[in-house]
């Protein structure tokens, strides 16, 4: 009897796990959760479910403490995550050697959507969930975020909703891999991507509803609505073309670069072969070596009562903070998050070359990252940290995607990285369509990439940054 | 003007930077470097540069000292490498937790080479090279084997012959990747693995010969001719079927599965898609952490004057050992080897599905690899580890690749590892043609995949450890 034999599919030419997405402008809407509908729900739940995040001395924290010997910040089980110091060297930018504080959670947890087609159409389960460090506490969430002890039930502990819809065998798995999160504040830490397709009744649960995805980038690309873990799970879609009218179609000329650039079958400035070979060459001119080091012996940081700072006010702060429900929900903890000093940008820039829609990405270097760098948006920073240094040493198109020239615009939206461990932690992500003003020229450490190009590299881990990822999944936004 | 815009090549269908490599039967000799001068020339190499290899107490040591503070054995000069303690804590393979010494080198080498037409044939500039923990001093080595130090001249000392060729930035490139090396016994080590090509002329040296690679593939067969490094750089080469004939016609139906198994055209069992997200899975339902520790503090190891080795006698021994040229060139230094404690086995079983061979691969955890665990041949390991341990804790297979049936070997050598840092660190590499006596069935850490895909997946870092690398570069002699 034959095996079954799946034609193997091309990597580049149909990434993923074989189920078609397309980005379709029929779908904005949804008989199942129509708009109005989801508008008034996702207010009552944002109106419903406040948490007060207050400020504390670090010795009002109740199961964390400065480790004796080291000083690292860590919870009495041994669990969760803690923070550590850092040393960097490397001759990247010429940042030279530094030091910081670093998150160390070396568990791999889950980021799931369960989704379900409804009348034919594709629908995603998506849950309205608080995490105290959002600027809204509400955000709309996966079906599942859970830790390794979360779902392994290690703990105890309740356990999560929905989670058997991941770790059952029986699965039918659309996405299903590990990516990397912030490379500056997190040490190599990654999360299992997943998207899982079921067919029969999922028992509904008031926190939760059924939206297309034409439906989620309705939002998407409203200031803090939809969280960072829901953009890095459909970053992974392997999203083909629309075939049907859209939304946006105040630029034809970039639609029409736009679908060119989704599906792979027109030209590329670069081969795959080549990006990567560029990657490798990246990798290997620059030095980059790093060590973890006691969080008492870092130096350039000051240490006091209520917060971990840079000595030049840059980069970020740790902090504690109590977390209180304001609602009938009982909920009360404290815990260490990361606040970076200042909103950030994290920006690509954008143009057709030959007709077909290239991003400029950067390799960029951090602290944390798995293997030294990873592409990043072309532009990624918080600007407080340049201020004061020359030209020269900021980061190149800085000003071009602060103050982007008037109709450039594709993408702009606010939005916020983990509530779990970040504290109002919020970027301008922006897609600017630069045209012919920026050369398609690439430089050392600069290349010019197709979508299609990007979608068959986050089928693989540690390609694409967290921050790319979710301009990734915001490009969608952009018909 | 247009810019230069070259198709972009399906990852899977053309992996690689664009030139075509065929494996071709004519050119298992060449005008260039006929086999018989090139046996000649190589044997008279093995006679006259022979290293003397002798054991010594690690006080006699210059250069290198046990650290104060952690008992790492380090170098003066803070380069080279250094031998630490790792401690590791999974529930892979029930293996618990366990402490063990490991050579920490973070730089990123060059192995190298350059390779030229003559005649229309493609020509590789191989090397005569003495290695001192090589089972025979002198291997067939690939034009460059660079540390960084080498490579920028930090040091001063000698340039590197033909190093130029690597670091110009006008070189042509037909592959270039950073790869994995031995994780059982380096932390996290990566080289970076090149093929440049030229038309110019090239200077001759008489430590390095032009041969083809189907000269170097019948090399490869024989025992301990061909090093590890050569080996690696082959095995990132996307080979083509031949066209003409074959050298081993015994089996045509070994051969015609081959062929199928090279074109990516056929079916495999799995999609590239499904492959990947197998792999997520592995590592996600696992758990596995380390870290370094002080050599001095590691457990079930015994340090005496000459030699750190493991307490019931398995794994490898670290050795300090006087290495003497005993030739003209005056030559003579001190430095530690890993030793392992005996030969090794590392083995892939092959068998057809619906016509199309396919390898049985083992997703294997390493202490030292750069994720958890890489892609390894179905079997790989020291037997005598496993001598004491009952059936279900031994390897699978592993009876079967130690004893394999009459007529199945396909590939069967004995391959040693970096004579550099190890010690005859020898294994029988062999590829089984199981046909149906295996199940084409999967397992949870063992996936069956065909040689395109495999072809694939050494195009991007970190998937192929260095000993399925090394038997997906012997498979191209088994036509």
């Amino acid at each position: 009897m034959p095996l079954p034999m799946p034609e193997a599919l091309a990597a580049a030419g149909s990434p993923g796990l074989g189920r078609r997405f397309t980005v379709s402008a029929s779908a904005t809407d949804s008989p199942v959760t129509p708009n109005a509908e989801f508008d008034a729900w996702f207010a009552r739940k944002r109106r419903a479910n406040r948490f007060n995040v207050a400020r504390i001395p670090f010795s009002d924290l109740a199961g964390w403490r400065f480790r004796e010997g080291d000083g690292n910040l860590v919870h009495d089980s041994g669990k969760f995550f803690s923070v550590t110091g850092l040393e960097v060297n490397t001759d990247w930018q010429d940042r030279g050697s530094w030091m910081q504080p670093i998150l160390d959670q070396p568990e791999i947890g889950i980021l799931g959507i369960v989704v379900k087609e409804f009348d034919g159409v594709l629908h995603c389960l998506m849950q309205a969930k608080m995490e105290p460090g959002n600027p809204e506490t509400v955000q709309l969430s996966p079906t599942v975020q859970a830790t390794r002890s979360n779902y392994t039930g290690v703990h105890g502990g309740r356990r999560t909703t929905y989670i058997e819809y991941f770790t059952s065998s029986e699965r039918t798995l659309l996405v299903d891999s590990l990516q990397s999160e912030q490379g500056a504040w997190f040490l190599q830490k990654r999360n299992r991507n997943m998207i899982v397709e079921v067919t029969d009744d999922v028992p509904p649960h008031d926190n939760f509803r059924w939206l297309t995805i034409g439906q989620i980038h309705r939002v998407l690309a409203q200031d803090n609505v939809v969280n960072m873990d829901t953009r890095t799970i459909l970053s992974c879609v392997p999203f083909e073309a629309p075939n049907g009218p859209v939304r946006n179609a105040a630029s034809p000329e970039y639609r029409e670069s736009l679908v060119r650039s989704l599906s792979g079958r027109h030209g590329s400035l670069h081969t795959a072969g080549h990006l990567l070979a560029w990657l490798t060459d990246v990798k290997a001119r620059h030095s980059f070596t790093r060590r973890t080091l006691p969080l008492s012996k870092i130096d350039g940081w000051s240490h006091s009562d209520d917060e971990i700072a840079h000595d030049e006010g840059k980069h970020f702060k740790v902090i504690a903070a109590d977390v209180r429900a304001d609602t009938r929900e009982v909920a009360q903890w404290t815990q260490p998050l990361i606040a970076p000093v200042e909103r950030g940008v994290a920006a690509f820039l954008a143009r057709p070359i030959n007709g077909v829609l290239h991003l400029l990405v950067h390799a960029k270097a951090e602290a944390g990252a798995f293997d030294m760098c990873e592409l990043a948006p072309t532009v990624q920073c918080l600007p407080v940290n340049f201020r004061d240094l020359p030209v020269h040493r900021q980061p190149r198109y800085l000003d071009l995607v602060l103050d982007p020239a008037p109709g450039t615009l594709r993408f702009d939206a606010v939005l916020s990285e983990e509530g779990g461990r970040f504290h109002h932690a919020d970027n301008h992500y922006r897609i600017i369509d630069v045209g012919e003003d920026v050369p398609a020229q690439d430089d050392e450490d600069y290349h010019w990439m197709t979508v299609h190009q990007l979608m068959s590299l986050v089928q693989h881990s540690r390609y694409l940054n967290v921050q790319a990822r979710s301009l990734l999944a915001s490009l969608h936004t952009t018909w």
